[in-house]
């Protein structure tokens, strides 16, 4: 499949470099054509790999993995182009987080909305499922690094047909069917970013990014 | 030990009838001394067990549990009386759960601030122990329900001698060691109570409550 990875932090190139180890094809998307470190990233991934502006991945793409900045989400978004975008999947795995205020980082929006939603608003034509946004990059592509691989992970957007093709994509991964919930419409958003504050508050008592929750019942 | 627990809805009777379980003398605190659910409460449990107004509670215990709903929880320990809260212990279980907006409900307080804090800010001389807010009732005092009682629960506080004091008493409800972290100072209760649409959405997509969450690494 020909997917867009939007951003060049280590999201996308965790995200993007797993996409391409399993047989697709990914563009990496940039604010401009020239980004040094979407360069790197197809370099390092040979033949399958390219790059260009947030347009031109989203234009190759049948999918479209978001994986910029959270606070700069929408304006890439509206860079890659509601044309580019209308009908597709957009795979929202950024967080809202602002750091201008110091840390530990606040939320940009949160409580009675959510960056899901915005995403979803501005872009009524796409398809937004929010996925992979409670954990660090490194554990979104590789479950099996901790704990077998039982641990879990949630998705959630407006459109069942569009979860089901990111469930797969998250097998993919290497999530197991029973490890994935799906929380409901794309207003659930709100609970797997708030979920931030408590994710940074386990990583700074236990000084490991490489953990995850798992639902006990 | 004397303890005030108050708030008589489900938490408290949930929380009062675990401490009487293992030994300890609790006084139920409302905003009246003839709350029908306090009597109650009081029937069923006892002579190790009494009723009072939140002041009546708060001057009882050696050490306060705030059980009441989160968005009155500020008003409730006013009523309780600065003078019987001074130099105490206030385990702080409520969430800020707004739910005169429908539902689901969203948080009263959120994202750079939390009703724990809130409390500590209103009430400098006592201690506040955020703790246990990340599950239902049932669980709190009775972990071995589920997994064998292997999931995790938090606190966080500003006094690490008040931690420890919590710490001990959630062993005595049978939380293992390894099982509880220590988030840090009580600015760390923005992430357990931001946690609440998570667990909210994870209840609502599972029907069931009787759910908790636990770090994996």
């Amino acid at each position: 499949m020909k997917i867009a990875v939007l951003g060049t932090g280590n999201v996308g190139d965790t995200i993007g470099s797993k996409l391409i180890e399993i047989g697709h094809f990914v563009m990496m998307g940039s604010r401009t054509a020239e980004n040094e470190k979407a360069k790197s990233f197809v370099a390092k991934q040979h033949d399958k790999a390219s790059a260009g502006t947030f347009s031109d991945a989203a234009a190759f793409g049948e999918i479209i993995f978001n994986c910029t900045a959270g606070v700069g989400s929408l304006e890439a978004l509206k860079m890659a182009g509601e044309k580019n975008l209308n009908g597709k999947i957009i795979v929202d795995i950024a967080n809202p987080l602002d750091f201008s205020k110091g840390m530990p980082p606040s939320l940009a929006v949160c409580n009675t909305n959510s960056l899901g939603e915005e995403i979803q608003k501005a872009f009524p034509q796409a398809k937004v499922v929010k996925a992979l946004n409670t954990m660090w990059c490194g554990l979104m592509v590789n479950p099996a690094m901790i704990n077998g691989g039982d641990h879990s992970t949630f998705v959630s957007g407006n459109d069942t047909a569009a979860k089901e093709e990111v469930k797969k994509i998250l097998k993919s991964f290497g999530w197991a069917e029973k490890d994935i919930l799906d929380l409901g419409d794309i207003t659930k958003a709100r609970g797997t970013e708030m979920y931030l504050p408590l994710w940074l508050s386990i990583y700074g008592a236990t000084n490991n990014g490489a953990f995850n929750i798992k639902i006990i019942s």
